[in-house]
């Protein structure tokens, strides 16, 4: 389906899917009602489908935004780190950051693993090539040492995820400085003594 | 609901148990039947009531399982190790190994995040505070650096998790040395050249 052309068009759509992204966050994709997007859109139900046209293809935007948000976010937070490893940190703090604001959008792009493992995939796997690209690089240019970088790509957004989990989702005052300190020292040193 | 007495009611329970860990790992909580359920496992549609009460229940117990055998798959491989830094190599291949030996187990854990969050939640929390316990300990023996083992504890498990999912679930045939030994590089140098 085609972007809106004008201005109002663009600000309903969005409108649209600012609800759907609270709606579905919260209940989940299978209890999500059109019906009760629209609502909290403040759109009558039949717009939906000027935009959309189903459940799924809304579910599968959000998992798409995030996508973007999250590439644009951390790529903006390490845009100005002085090497890779100060913009590993940079980047853990700006992505646990994200989840703290948008829970929601964390929340789908989890879901997406059962509504839509396409969407689920491509949004890992996209992320992880990207990430791959940025640690084969910073190894060439000696910032960090020898090893795969694939592999450590996958690991480093595995400890994002986990620490986004409990340290964010789980936390009514989550103390993510802190967090970010500790794992840092050890995605930087690991844990041999 | 009690557990049954006889060795034949356990059996019964048993098989309707990997019955339902093979359709909701197939087909995810929402899409999977009582009555698939009880045909694979060669029962009667009735006799499912006889071990539980509902589809939440057996997809519950799945939870349960996956963590009692997760602590004890892991708990046997690091018992032999000499050292944390051993442990924590075989726990993690040990763990990648039972991801491609019992891949729906894996999914339904996951699945809980939406199906039944308290029984995702414990899984984690449990698993995190064993694992906590453990860095803790070996950080006073001088086996691992200084740091706060919760958060080393949940950065390791996010890994975990993340090479199950990129290279075991999403991979034909996995070569899980290689990843281990990758990983473990990282976990107990870091990316500090």
């Amino acid at each position: 389906m085609a972007e809106p052309k004008t201005k109002r068009g663009q600000i309903r759509r969005a409108k649209i899917l600012a609800a759907a992204e609270t709606v579905m966050g919260d209940q989940g994709f299978s209890a999500a009602s059109i019906a009760e997007i629209t609502r909290l859109a403040d759109t009558a139900l039949g717009t939906f489908y000027v935009y959309f046209t189903s459940k799924e293809q809304v579910f599968r935007e959000l998992v798409l935004e995030m996508g973007r948000i999250t590439r644009a976010i951390v790529g903006e937070a390490i845009s100005d780190a002085p090497d890779r490893l100060s913009a590993e940190r940079a980047g853990l703090e700006a992505f646990l950051r994200f989840v703290a604001e948008r829970p929601q959008l964390y929340r789908i792009v989890e879901e997406a693993r059962f509504v839509d493992p396409e969407a689920y995939r491509d949004y890992f796997w996209h992320f992880g090539q990207a990430y791959t690209l940025g640690l084969r690089e910073a190894q060439k240019r000696g910032e960090i040492s020898a090893g795969d970088p694939e592999v450590r790509a996958y690991a480093l957004m595995g400890i994002s995820k986990a620490l986004g989990d409990r340290y964010v989702l789980w936390e009514e005052t989550p103390d993510i400085e802190r967090v970010v300190e500790e794992a840092h020292k050890m995605i930087c040193h690991g844990l041999a003594p």
